[in-house]
């Protein structure tokens, strides 16, 4: 198998973007994708799309059809991919298993989500859960994360201040992001006197709703040069599955999916966690930054509420986690997460991301994860081959 | 990249099949091609799965990780690959490719739909053509197609008879599938003068609105005598985009991403259409049976209806054209039409299709659109490798 290089990468602004449709959103990532990599339209051989729910949000199926036309891009093929929230993260992998394997050189994997065309958008989020064992029996994604909380306190004697402090540091790192939803701090105080969701989680633990588009362009190693002064490596790139239904795992405080996904690209890309400096992880609600920075190995499980305590987890701290906001700042247009994710990184690693840089940055990781974790993707990146 | 090879494959019963839900279809399939295929669920590493609109028809996305839950198959990498009505032939392209790279060795490659569980299923269906630009503004399916059917009566003195001349010959061979949702016979006069949906289509000349699964197993050319004594080897797999809105095509009366994607697999499997003795076409209306035989080469543009009239589609003619019955009398189960094609020339090229068997069936081609063929996914398929 060929080795596989990031040489574009594009986010559009997120937030509540009325202004903006479907169509547009992805197109504006595409095409500043394209111009990253110094190509044109004509370069590319494929494209993957991630998107969760264009059926529920805006009516619109056969999504790769409506992009491939709407960018110019017929006749290549042009697939969507879906996964929940970890739609954008499993794009990406078609594409570099579409570019190392030999059957493409030049693939975009994008992502998209346009939330707000929707009165409601909670019925289209449960869609992301067990619909008959779950949602039809009245759990929403914020209850299930809140009974994940819970039990993450009761087990390892983690706080309620610890778990907000992850939306602390999103909103932190955030506010230096001109990309972000939400470009403001917030304070544990702020967090713990918000309104109240599902206990013991609150509105500012909770990612917003948001529209939003992302993408990257890859291609195989040996020709990134043409297209990229500094081509980000792809070094793994691993996906696994874990029962849709909360009420199917052995753990409430662990997601397997994420273990096991991580676990084997750590393997295949031939290091630990110690050697990664930056990483994007999947905090749809803070609970489960907290969970995510254990499950990746960062810190022990029941440890990961001290370090963020301890301000590990910030840009100058052991390992800086989301610093483009994560999916609590940054915005979470669920599909386009798991891209635009990719795309902080690729700017950390290249050195391009601005006053929100991490310095040294030299190995990075992505880590998004659909539902509860019925779905993890995980990506190991490299400034070096 | 590594041959590959079709070592199982199965389909449900497709109709109306109300105490069926979504995850028991998907589920029976499944175990079906895996029994077919000798191996146990620990023999497969990754898996694919087309479904079109879970979200709309039943309020379910993240199928992958349900699937792969209720099939006791996490955790594997479980994604879910969606083209409209192209959603199958896009899920086992994946699964090839996922293959033929060396990524994985044995991958299922699912489709399913459960379209039943709505009052009325043509919102969702038509999320498959451009929601803004055709469905908004009062077109659908029946509508777009007869607008075709029109212009090529008009433009090559197609009759009437000859578009319904399609449907007559797949419910002749639905009549001999047990597992097609129509098993009878229809004849020309019957399909004039039932009710009519969108002039000059009747709805006879349209496929219905079907329940079911279909899954096959594909894994390396090499191992394939390990799983099959007699394995079916996948020649060429190909996909092309077209615009999604039909008033953006140079043309009605021809699909450009079929032409595209066969001609691009007749290159690669080194074959010419006289080559191949089997197809599976989708004929979601009458009149898209008669442009498929003509974009695939098998006639000449403008020359479908005369062949039809001739008799040159049946079992005995030229070219046995959809010997299961087609998507007209198999039955239309959007994201698993693509998977039950491949299945059905897999049964044909091993020789197993019972009393609808072609005679001297070697080489096989399957084609698989979304909406009016924005999308296009075409395999051949041959005894020999």
């Amino acid at each position: 198998m060929r080795d596989v290089a990031i040489v574009g990468a594009f986010q559009t602004k997120f937030g509540e973007l009325w202004d903006k449709s479907f169509r547009d959103l992805v197109v504006e990532a595409g095409i500043g994708a394209i111009y990253d990599a110094n190509m044109g339209g004509d370069d590319l051989d494929s494209m993957y799309i991630g998107n969760m729910s264009g059926g529920l949000f805006v009516g619109q199926e056969h999504i790769g059809s409506l992009i491939a036309e709407h960018s110019g891009l017929t006749p290549i093929p042009s697939t969507r991919v879906e996964a929940a929230c970890a739609s954008g993260g499993l794009a990406l992998r078609q594409a570099i298993m579409a570019v190392a394997s030999g059957f493409y050189d030049n693939v975009m994997a994008a992502g998209v989500e346009k939330m707000t065309d929707v009165v409601d958008a909670t019925p289209a989020i449960a869609a992301a859960s067990d619909q008959e064992w779950e949602a039809q029996q009245g759990v929403t994604f914020p209850s299930l994360y809140a009974m994940m909380a819970r039990r993450h306190m009761y087990e390892y004697g983690t706080t309620r201040e610890q778990i907000a402090g992850f939306a602390v540091v999103g909103h932190k790192n955030g506010a230096l992001n001109p990309k972000a939803q939400f470009q403001r701090e917030i304070s544990v105080d702020a967090v713990l006197n918000s309104t109240k969701v599902a206990s013991p989680l609150n509105i500012l633990d909770c990612s917003p709703v948001s529209d939003g588009a992302s993408a990257v362009i890859v291609c195989p190693a040996e020709d990134a040069k043409k297209y990229s002064d500094t081509p980000i490596y792809v070094k793994a790139s691993t996906q696994a599955s874990e029962s849709i239904a909360l009420h199917s795992r052995k753990s409430l405080t662990t997601i397997e999916s994420t273990v096991l996904a991580s676990r084997k690209a750590y393997d295949i890309a031939g290091v630990t966690p110690k050697d990664i400096q930056v990483a994007e992880v999947h905090d749809c609600f803070s609970i489960n930054g907290l969970l995510a920075i254990e499950d990746l190995g960062f810190f022990e499980k029941g440890k990961g509420g001290q370090a963020i305590e301890d301000g590990e987890i910030e840009r100058d701290g052991t390992i800086a986690v989301n610093p483009s906001g994560g999916l609590k700042a940054r915005g979470h247009p669920l599909g386009a997460t798991g891209i635009a994710q990719a795309t902080e990184i690729t700017l950390q690693l290249r050195g391009d991301a601005d006053k929100r840089q991490v310095d040294g940055a030299e190995v990075g990781i992505t880590q998004n994860i659909g539902g509860t974790g019925g779905t993890a993707a995980v990506h190991i990146l490299s400034r070096d081959l």
